[in-house]
């Protein structure tokens, strides 16, 4: 039984257990740090694919084909998928999904689509509604870039605030019950939009958001920043990591300075890769929680990671209509630990 | 607590309830056998707004705010909100919640998005995890046509099998006690995908996708068409409609005829009004379902209706890229009647 508290936190009596995770990446993310984590990389960015958006669900289904895998479940064993992704009407998804007959619940988080798939997942594993879910999301540079701002053939230049799509995927498996990383509550997020307009500023329009959702996660559940091994961002990048400090602080009173973390600056090494302000896009943070970070907890060199998903829900189209980029952020609690909250 | 029967289908024991629920139209549904059953139709396709995105973003905020009216409940005391449209990035969803401060959960399933959000919805509530949901979707004929085909000024002809896009919104708040419809039982669907590659033929994409899941309803309860009052899918349209019955007669040995109903066929007059092969878009189901079909159930006119929401997850590029066009249903079983299946 899902137990709310405060004014929008549930916690989850019977915690969900991730069963298996995968990530799933190409060249890009192979030449980042923390390459080591990715349970496949592509050679090329087209992952042998004839398009960029084919390309993307290729990297979906084979990182949900993995957790699968390592979870030692068969599709059929699935009764909901939740997947969403960046192309439009989430096509990464639909025609990753297709070829894998699991029941489809598509989701649209823009770039906290992994957290917003994982709360639902877990919601719905632990309501008894299904015994095991995967969670899934996908991004590709590429194929963003084409839609959301020029053909990469154009060579447009990027402003330093721009962040970096992620050429990848992550999956997570989600059961009821058995052993590993368990998903003790989940928060879902308002909308904030504090009038950002520039659409190469991603982290500046997802920060308030991200504020909103982890202050509001403390209140609701009586703890401070130090309770957590990490408080994860994905993906602020370094605009809105800076920001998001500065807001806690402001409006909030709270500093999570000691224990932040943000998958976009995780993912690749700003000092060598060009990636500007970080990584984002719906794969960042799904191949760092996926390959990363659930590894880490299961060995209990983390313990406690709340993870915070931080999407811009702006489309191609609603900037040159003069509309401000809105941002959202879902927050997951992940425990590698024997002991409750 | 939910209970899983069957392959894939989740009982509610204790059935989450439509605690209000709203239609906003335009002219085009004003010009319709269902304009009394709209709880708001807009003078202009416009809507007051600048632009036909901006124009959905205000329809489907028209039809929460009518739905938590009706129900009696201001935003603050709905904890969640499950969402989605066809629009890029579900444009019209993001700008319609940003107002609500209303959590949001954003979906895509299409048109099947209501019964999706629905569902969802659902579960959620009565898992505990929520009090009450809210769910909600729209859709505009000007909007879409200007993303997946022509411009409207272009005047491209439309094939005999097109359907006509809704300029419409439905929403439903569901509340985990109280008086009125109830969600018995829900049902995620598979996508199923023919070779369909005809993006203007939306209803043979879909039908094999309403065929499988309402043959796997009908199995997993035990129970025949004549059970229910109505089988209603949304959006099949004339051709769709044709085949649906072809393919549940053919592969499944079930004939739905004497109850089936679709949203697309009852919207507008075919006769009368240009919409070739009927009515689509997410709105067009919404606002069937929130407008005509739970007064109905309410007053005890209908007392039993499963409600099959079908999408077409294509998007504008899918096709130009080879892909078919892969079709999804997802069913919720709608009561108003006090004895349980």
């Amino acid at each position: 039984m899902a137990e709310r508290i405060g004014e929008n936190t549930i916690l989850l009596s019977r915690p969900p257990v991730i069963l298996g995770a995968a990530a799933v990446g190409t060249p890009a993310e192979a030449a980042g740090p923390l390459a080591g984590a990715f349970d496949y990389l592509y050679d090329s960015a087209k992952a042998g694919a004839k398009t960029w958006e084919q390309a993307e669900s290729r990297l979906q289904s084979k990182a949900v084909r993995l957790a699968l895998e390592k979870a030692q479940l068969a599709p059929e064993h699935v009764q909901l998928m939740l997947a969403g992704d960046l192309l439009n009407q989430c096509m990464a998804t639909s025609f990753a999904v297709r070829g894998l007959h699991i029941p489809l619940a598509g989701v649209y988080g823009a770039c906290s689509t992994m957290a917003l798939t994982l709360a639902l997942a877990a919601v719905l594993t632990e309501s008894g509604a299904v015994q095991n879910a995967a969670a899934a999301t996908s991004s590709h540079f590429c194929a963003a870039e084409k839609q959301f701002r020029m053909p990469l053939e154009y060579g447009g230049q990027r402003p330093p605030t721009a962040q970096w799509t992620a050429s990848a995927a992550g999956a997570a498996v989600i059961g009821d019950r058995g052993e590993g990383v368990r998903i003790e509550a989940v928060h879902f997020g308002r909308i904030e939009d504090y009038g950002v307009t520039d659409s190469a500023n991603m982290g500046a329009a997802m920060a308030p958001a991200a504020a909103g959702t982890i202050a509001s996660f403390l209140r609701d559940t009586e703890t401070r920043p130090r309770d957590y091994d990490m408080i994860l961002t994905g993906d602020l990048g370094a605009v809105g990591t800076r920001l998001l400090l500065q807001l806690l602080a402001k409006e909030h009173g709270v500093s999570i300075a000691d224990v932040h973390a943000d998958c976009g600056l995780m993912l690749y090494d700003r000092n060598v890769q060009d990636v500007h302000a970080g990584g984002s896009g719906c794969g960042c943070s799904a191949a760092v929680v996926c390959g990363h970070i659930v590894p880490r907890l299961r060995a209990r060199t983390l313990r406690r990671v709340l993870f915070v998903g931080t999407g811009a829900l702006l489309s191609g189209v609603s900037p040159l209509q003069g509309e401000s980029v809105p941002g959202i952020a879902h927050a997951v609690l992940l425990s590698g630990d024997s002991e409750r909250m």
